[in-house]
């Protein structure tokens, strides 16, 4: 099988189908993705059915349980894709919005205005119902999108590919704006990444592993999504009993995703007052504590903290605790350890409030409210499709915005340039 | 010489001067700006005598004399670097704006402000002048930047370095938030570019070889322009006159640089009326017209367009001409030979020229106006640090804003996520 040309052709075929799409009217986007929602409720059974042979085989191939729950499609799994097309119908189309309009002294009208990216190629891990959720927020976007997921879960793709070109079809939006690459062979990723005739952005989501891979291997641009080592601190001047509310919610309410808090620093001054209280909520709800020197001062039953914790993402009911001098020991700790995803301050300092705010670099930084709230739609963006932990073109949760870009517009009579 | 870890203390040299910058107020870069302007001046001996150790080596070496000539530093390349310090001084800081800000449901107040994008690698070829102001737009906007001229400029630059970096020290900036490369050898960009944990964004600027070397290596997000290959489409309805004065303009006004025409494309219902004239101004210029078939029936003593020249950037007083069948052609030639820099239409009629806009994707659309046009300051947006022809970001031409990125910031009175 000649990959390459076959991934060509794919990616061909999306760009063409962008330039329909680029001009899409909002009334098509929405009837497609509403017609992908009939078509998912009303093939639910066939759905759920194709997905057992992808869990058979996961099964035989020995994954383990986790994996094997992520990959499953219910009942419950078949509800959340269908709310999730009806949510992206909902929002507002992004493209066409001018962000500005100006006038020139030599009588020249300029604006810009928000237009796709173009071609999309969306690289994941086995979750098949993120296929559904990426298809509608491109879709919606007016983008055309190469969908490469976990090989695990490729027939659940491939049915789910079948019903949303349909959907597009019945739109009158072309079919090829969603394609599913059909290949489980490694080497179609690397083939992927060299498309950047056809292909204009790249979002891996995924593991360090295939995140890595992607940036040394990719000519397109990429949006990347590193890891999420996030950093509560409280201030000396915090409220504490709010601080421990934080604390709590950001380490336990769901210890295994990116916006959960992994080291909390505390002000010096407060440590004892605050610390043994909060330790004990945590040991209670199964927490394991890895402190520092000072903290094991305090309370001295606890594990001992390494160098390797400050920097570790444990995506696990782990937090790493330390107490600092000041508000610039914790700036320093979170510049030096942090992933630039998420940061909080709990003070009730109106100066310190506004200093972490400025100096701390990251993607959403809050004050005195919990990490879980970096989240597209708990922001007020909608739906996401990643959270992107590098600087350029969009820092923090990309929604539909995100997706697009803007192009100059130019309203002349005869201007020249002299 | 170990480049690795040279190169590497510079990086970190550059993302410690960022930290600061990140927080500088307007006030203090400003004066920096200044206080280079005024050492420039006051060292402009200095300066000159300095470049003729390049320009005299470069001559040694047989470097052609227009290449000399880019090399020079004399008076008035003195007076419009100083000129450019004042200009982006004067230009308003777009670091701290609040691009956005809404209140959810549950209180929280969220925002996005713009931010510097940390670190800059600025790789670009032999015009020294290009150091100060690449220089002056990243200070202004808090970037740190690594900056690696053409290897001709050495002395220049290293020379402007020095000036540069003791205004950032009399404005109490880090002096090292400017850091011009001192090494010549190839090697240093290629381990520029893998420099990810400490450089933000590379920005190269140069002909198609740099862009691609680039481009195929970097480890880190490239803001990238390739080629300008910008069509003038003078549609069946354009007032003639306007035509004829627009893409003179385009073509003739400075053929060298990316935003010239380099295709005309002609509605076939006017071709008789508009090309003779028109061509016969084009060869009294010293154009050389590379015609399709039709023109040639119209016109029989030109040269026949052969396959190449359509997606050719000639940057010379050479044009390509098409007549074509209707806009539909003309926007498919776009698609298929454009670069995506700048697409004109000469229209009078008010539902093409909406068509036309929508349409055609291009860093910069324009409605009866030259292609000249696509230029940071044309446009209005102050000093320009290149164009971009990549969608990512920025699409189109990149000043102080585009230098930036957007955090989140959240204002919480203890919300917690349930």
């Amino acid at each position: 099988m000649d990959f390459n040309k076959a991934i060509q052709a794919m990616a061909k075929d999306a760009k063409q189908s962008a330039r329909s799409l680029r001009v899409a009217k909002r009334a098509e986007k929405d009837a497609a993705l509403e017609f992908m929602a009939e078509q998912i409720l009303s093939k639910k059974e066939e759905i759920i059915t194709t997905n057992a042979k992808d869990t058979t085989i996961a099964r035989e191939n020995g994954l383990n349980p986790a994996m094997i729950d992520r990959l499953t499609i219910d009942e419950k799994t078949i509800t959340s894709m269908i709310a999730g097309l009806h949510e992206v119908a909902a929002l507002p189309d992004p493209v066409g919005e001018v962000t500005g309009m100006w006038k020139r002294p030599n009588g020249l009208q300029v604006g810009q205005i928000r237009i796709p990216l173009g071609v999309i190629g969306f690289i994941y891990e086995s979750r098949p119902n993120v296929t559904v959720d990426a298809a509608a927020l491109c879709i919606k976007s007016g983008n055309a999108v190469l969908l490469k997921g976990g090989s695990e879960a490729i027939h659940s793709n491939l049915i789910l590919n079948e019903i949303l070109s349909k959907s597009l079809k019945k739109a009158n939006l072309p079919e090829k704006s969603i394609q599913v690459i059909p290949y489980k062979e490694h080497e179609v990723v690397g083939i992927l990444l060299s498309m950047d005739e056809y292909v204009d952005i790249i979002i891996p989501r995924g593991g360090e592993g295939l995140i890595s891979y992607v940036v040394e291997n990719s000519r397109i641009p990429v949006l990347k999504h590193f890891k999420g080592v996030c950093h509560v601190y409280v201030d000396e001047f915090a409220d504490l009993e709010m601080a421990q509310k934080i604390c709590y919610n950001a380490k336990v309410q769901r210890p295994g995703v990116c916006n959960a808090m992994e080291t909390m620093l505390v002000h010096k001054t407060i440590a004892t007052s605050f610390l043994p209280g909060m330790i004990e909520e945590f040991i209670r709800a199964g927490v394991e504590i890895r402190a520092c020197e000072n903290t094991l001062r305090l309370i001295p039953h606890l594990t001992l903290a390494k160098e390797s914790d400050w920097p570790t993402e444990y995506l696990d009911l782990i937090l790493a605790v330390k107490i600092v001098e000041d508000m610039n020991e914790a700036i320093d700790h979170i510049e030096r350890y942090g992933s630039h995803h998420t940061e909080a301050i709990v003070t009730n300092d109106y100066k310190r409030s506004q200093e972490f705010l400025e100096r701390v670099d990251a993607s959403v930084v809050l004050i005195n409210a919990s990490t879980r709230f970096n989240d597209g739609f708990e922001l007020g963006l909608g739906a996401e499709i990643g959270i992107n932990t590098s600087k350029l073109h969009a820092y923090g949760p990309m929604s539909l915005k995100e997706l697009t870009t803007t192009k100059f517009i130019v309203y002349g009579s005869g201007q020249v340039r002299t």
